[in-house]
């Protein structure tokens, strides 16, 4: 089958458009949901995705699905489906998101180019707001079309202005009707970039992705006294900073020893830290810190997560400081369907494309789907391992190629390979 | 000398309806320069200060001088001058700063009282913005009134939101004429709370202060990678965070071992500390802080400096950050003046008021005064040392103590004891 890479990239610069921002290097984008760039951009994928003769819906939070029905498919028959999603970060790269859903799209024009007589219907469709950046953490569009959040809670979710992810949709008129359904799908198959060095490193231009990892979201605060940093002398000191210095340290090294004695995938990371009143003459009295843990291994999460809360307690009782730890989110690690892996890496082969297998260490709408139908990850190359950047940049061919893998994958699992 | 304690309670009372907050607990104010309870603080103490037959005036930036010249005086001779500052910092207490005014106000009102009867006049002074929370970086009228800095350079000088200082104090009708000269007193004392819990502990009223602390602000930046917490194995990390941490521990570290070895008075605290990104699923990319090195001994302060810089350079070597690091702000210390503390001291004895010497680590406008004659500065007790915050507390019995003895200096000061 027969990918046209031009086809591909002129979609992908065309949604780099809306969007767009100045850098001095790479191509960025801002495309929150519900914005004008954001109706821009879907109105265009609508367009192209009717260009391809797919018979287009919105459900009633946004996501947008085109379902490719030939005359070989039982309309009735459980659709195989793709995709990803439009949305970006402020100021995130053109490839992160985009290139699943035009991949999908592309992969339908292929599969028709090539006279694919597919048994199954194939549906391409791009999930609402997968990076959380406006109106919930993350992973919005395909929490509700797996049922894990209702349509209602879903739409009543507010921005930072109190702006409703229903008016939103109203206002840039892609709130449509229904639920779009993950587990009437057959499989579902998600083309990303890799934002990750490792298919760059081993040279090879498909990772078929074995398990994404879990996450745990923690926030953990350290109480000292803020005090005159001139009139208070060392030894009278409760430096909440200084206790969170050594906090984040222990994180680190807690990280470091999991990755060299349990699991080598393993992530912690101390990734934000506020504190209070944070003027350069005032002993700090509070820090707040937000702490992201990973792995594909539950086990190894479990103790990233005791080593922290260790180390609050240590510091409680060596510096005297008060600290609070919680732990607001927390995703087991989903592994991927044997059958979608399978169906990928053969695609591969029979194209004489290398494939690896590689975790997913980045969330994706993917580990939703995979709650409730037989799910698969690709990734393509990421140049140095950037995303949410200007900087992001996957080589045209990659992408192509990547696609390639995707294709031939979509048209065994609908049967028409 | 009688010292009326009621009379200086009520003037401090008064004044600390001038931009009172609500507190659960003390007593708080607001009083920025040349906002609407500036002026009415100001307006407050021209009153009282002509109540006491004092001839006020204020300079172009705003420093209100009050001057008692009785018959006994010379009108031509230097005069001694007292005061402090009535603006405080956002949500501050209610006798930093104006315990100083006031307590010089009664100082005059008790010699008034008691006939004595002085060679020199007396000037009770409140300079402006000692707290610098708008215009400056602190003690501006007295930078002005030293000489250090010029009329137009600080009546240019502007907020956060453009408004320049001078169009500030027009608004409140404070913009005067002329400049206070510090350099034409024959000498200068200072009252002010201690911000510390020497006196509390040694339950002693009054602080003759020996020295005021050196102070040097330094900006360290460290710079790393930001990268996806998810994607980016812990090998692969350039944390800024990380690398930060280290250096907030060895700043800590070298104050104490600068304490232990060289001067019991150094202190060391990075107050200020900045992520970016600082979201947290990503790695810390770039870190700013801000580091506050104090000592009255330049030696100790001149090690500490030269500590935290070690440290940044190490951490370019372990961690391949980069790293920047500038000392915007360098005062050296101020020795008080002899002359001006055996006054004190010898006040306090005539009034069997135990004084103990101490240093300050907090900077006044005394620090400025002292550059250009004798100045002198006094401590009354803070309650469990805490400043910079409506929990700032001095019994009235301490604030009357703390007043008997700076008039008994007084009044030996202008040659009337």
């Amino acid at each position: 089958m027969n990918v046209n890479r031009e086809r591909l990239r002129e979609d992908i610069e065309a949604n780099a458009e809306f969007g767009a921002i100045e850098t001095d290097e790479g191509r960025g984008r801002t495309v929150l949901t519900g914005t004008e760039t954001n109706r821009e951009a879907r109105e265009y994928l609508v367009a192209r995705l009717e260009d391809a003769g797919l018979d287009v819906r919105t459900d009633a939070v946004g996501n947008v699905a085109g379902r490719w029905t030939p005359d070989s498919a039982d309309p009735d028959a459980a659709p195989v489906a793709a995709g990803s999603h439009l949305d970006s970060v402020p100021e995130g790269g053109i490839f992160d998101g985009p290139l699943g859903v035009y991949a999908a799209l592309e992969a339908v024009r292929a599969m028709q180019d090539a006279g694919v007589e597919p048994s199954r219907p194939v549906e391409v469709v791009s999930f609402t707001e997968e990076e959380g950046q406006r109106f919930a953490s993350g992973l919005l569009g395909s929490s509700v079309a797996v049922g894990e959040r209702s349509v209602e809670e879903a739409l009543a979710l507010e921005d930072g202005d109190g702006t409703t992810l229903e008016s939103a949709l109203d206002a840039i008129g892609f709130r449509g009707e229904g639920r779009l359904d993950a587990s009437e799908w057959d499989a579902w198959l998600e083309l990303h970039v890799e934002q990750s060095e490792r298919l760059e490193r081993a040279d090879v231009p498909v990772g078929v992705v074995t398990s994404i990892t879990g996450i745990t979201h923690c926030e953990a605060v350290v109480r000292g006294e803020a005090d005159h940093a001139g009139a208070t002398p060392m030894g009278d000191r409760t430096d909440a900073l200084a206790a969170a210095s050594e906090f984040v340290l222990d994180v680190e090294r807690a990280a470091n020893e999991v990755v060299a004695d349990v699991s080598d995938t393993a992530v912690g990371t101390v990734g934000s830290l506020d504190v209070r009143p944070n003027a350069t003459n005032v002993v700090p009295g509070a820090v707040e810190m937000g702490v992201d843990i990973r792995d594909v291994d539950r086990e190894a999460m479990a103790e990233l997560v005791r080593r922290a809360r260790q180390s609050l307690a240590r510091l409680e009782r060596e510096r005297g400081v008060e600290t609070e730890f919680r732990r607001p989110f927390d995703l087991a690690p989903t592994p991927m369907s044997d059958r979608v892996r399978a169906s990928a890496r053969d695609a591969g082969g029979r194209a004489g494309i290398e494939t690896i297998d590689l975790h997913s260490g980045a969330a994706h709408d993917t580990m939703h789907v995979a709650g409730v139908t037989d799910a698969g990850l690709l990734f393509a190359p990421s140049r140095d391992g950037i995303s949410h950047n200007p900087a992001e940049w996957t080589d045209w061919e990659d992408c192509a190629t990547a696609t390639r893998v995707l294709a031939g994958a979509l048209a065994d699992l609908a049967g028409g390979e």
